[in-house]
């Protein structure tokens, strides 16, 4: 899948907003007007970059995405606004397209303005950085606390056309008033009608960024992009199809990878964990208990410990506002099962295998509650002193 | 406020649940049946003792609780509610009242049979051990991983007679599999209809306990028993009347006194912080913006950081699900102003100044949303070192 994403150029630059002369600055630009959508954070507190691409993606056109990192434009007012406004147009300026098609995203410090002079006097530099090419570099421009960039790629066959898609994300956690945000950007070739990669994108995101938790705080900034240039073939894909199953499938593969790349660079995190619900009145029932467990403090410090502790992942089940039977209740970590139908089973010799399979750095929980069809998960990661050291100990 | 409630006596011995001769029996016993209600965990995993209290106390009468702590019987099946059962009959033939009229309560590990031959061993003990000046012993009784006994007294007036209140709890939030749950004591020699005293006890609750958390998990033991002997007066405390309200203020003022000692006991907890939040819509939104912003992990580990950082308090607070804008958001720590009207106003001596106050054991964050006449607050601890410590570090 070493393909590339027909249509697209990427860049990344050094801007002036971070110190040293580290990759802050990144854009990604479409040859034409590419069909657009987003998916925007639901908190209340909305960084100015967020407002304004929302509002500009609703015409479902995009033609470029300017990223900064270093600087979240968060709780910055009147100022902050116009500052996203001011560097979207310098860009739409420099590549000849309407500042409409351009949307600013932003991740860095909050209430700190952004250094505007310093991005425009950046952005010729960025513009002719643009290549087909230069992904890595925008990976690397829009990251802040991560260990690493973050990169997914998928690819489907329509007809005999290969469609490929391109996801390059950043986030570890919402860190400090400083370093918040996960941003996602999807860009693809393939041939889209702007409700059809609407849909689409609420539904994959529903399924990956949706079922993933670091530490439960959503921030002012979370952002998701998907732009389509349609470069790959002339047949549109369409919503109701087989190819349109194939594409949203390819998307959410792509959107997971990417969100459980976020939880594993959780802060401080040392495993990854899959809680899988089985058996649930509802889908939905079996997604809220996944999620309850994976956000309960006393299960992630338990994962931390290693510790294969039924007695934590229970109660957090029973306290989901899901209704099931305790007595219908298993539960098996890995492969190991450590409660069967209410009562816990566990050996000596069970809790030492369930134990050695909370040391790997990736692995599953499930829990059935009943004999229900519903089915849902939830990615986690383990809380830990790293956590707390990165979170508590920032500022002292 | 040393004075003793009428119509009680209190005891505490060893019954061999834990090792060595410590404490771990504890027995509340009323002169003649009380007035009595409960209110129970909602969590759906419930422990056998939580089930039969809850139908006992449905008649509105109660002569005598039984507590154990080291064994939560949670998660025992059939066998559980068997030994649950067996040893309040015991207690009630050894105090010669009807069985109906015993609750049991019970904390400590889950999913491990109650040692009933044990227990019923020590009742003749027990029984013997009860006396007025009992209520220290039975405090020390039912701790787990407390720090130390949670004992809170009030009294009102009524008419030319004292009436009083004493409560007792347990509680450092929810320890691993084992050592769970909050339980709490209250019994009152004031005279009460059981419909009032259950209305009081419901509403004194959703102020207190309701209003504070540890770490945001419900365990299948926490229970809060209310007794009214009745015997300081013969005059009934009508509910809708001067004395009425005076019950229900020293009642919710006893139950805050308890629940702000479980939160300072948080576990390796340095802080006791009240989340006030003012000028939002409703009440109900206040307490929704301020629950959010207690049980944030980001906060949490700012509040052990001693940092001053109103960017986590804001987001937490736009994730709330309450309706306000940010615009209008102001907070302050202690009496240091950090954020006013949307915009950060720290400088580097209100900074040293708020960390300062973040440093006492108590203190205060309170956060305006807007103009509204919402008010609403709730307790929260840092979450440290410690914290990960006590939780994940258990068992290796």
């Amino acid at each position: 899948m070493s393909g590339r994403v027909k249509g697209f150029r990427f860049a990344g630059v050094h801007g002036g907003i971070k110190g040293g002369d580290r990759l802050d600055l990144g854009l990604i630009c479409a040859d034409a007007p590419a069909v657009a959508s987003g998916v925007f954070t639901r908190n209340r507190v909305r960084a100015a970059p967020v407002q304004i691409s929302e509002r500009r993606l609703r015409s479902g056109r995009c033609q470029a995405v300017l990223v900064n990192s270093g600087n979240a434009n968060a709780c910055t007012g009147k100022q902050g606004q116009n500052a996203a406004l001011a560097v979207t147009r310098t860009v739409a300026r420099s590549l000849r397209v309407r500042s409409s098609l351009v949307v600013p995203a932003s991740t860095g410090v909050i209430g700190v303005q952004l250094p505007r002079e310093n991005i425009e006097a950046a952005i010729p530099d960025l513009v002719d950085d643009l290549s087909a090419a230069g992904a890595s570099r925008f990976a690397r421009a829009i990251l802040t606390t991560d260990r690493g960039p973050k990169v997914a790629r998928a690819e489907l066959r329509v007809g005999r056309t290969t469609c490929r898609l391109l996801g390059i994300a950043k986030g570890a956690g919402m860190i400090h008033p400083n370093m918040a945000t996960t941003l996602a950007f999807v860009t693809t070739d393939a041939p889209l009608h702007g409700p059809t990669l609407s849909r689409f994108l609420r539904h994959a995101t529903e399924l990956s960024f949706n079922r993933a938790t670091v530490d439960g705080d959503t921030s002012t900034n979370d952002s998701i992009y998907a732009l389509a240039s349609g470069a790959a073939s002339t047949r549109t894909i369409e919503e109701h199809s087989a190819a349109g199953r194939r594409f949203l499938s390819a998307l959410t593969e792509l959107l997971e990878s990417l969100a459980t790349k976020i939880v594993a660079d959780g802060e401080g995190a040392e495993h990854l964990v899959r809680i899988v619900v089985r058996g649930a009145r509802t889908d939905s029932d079996a997604v809220q208990i996944a999620r309850t467990i994976a956000g309960s403090q006393l299960v992630k410090t338990a994962l931390y410990g290693c510790d294969p502790n039924w007695g934590r992942i229970l109660a957090a089940a029973g306290r989901s506002g899901a209704r099931f039977n305790p007595d219908h209740v298993s539960v098996q970590i890995g492969e190991v099962s450590i409660f069967e139908h209410g009562t816990p089973v566990m050996t000596a010799k069970t809790e030492a295998k369930a134990a050695a399979t909370m040391k790997r750095a990736e692995y599953e929980i499930s829990v059935e509650v009943g004999s229900g069809r519903g089915l849902g998960h939830y990615w986690t990661c383990d809380l830990g002193h790293e956590y707390v050291r990165i979170n508590a100990d920032y500022r002292t």
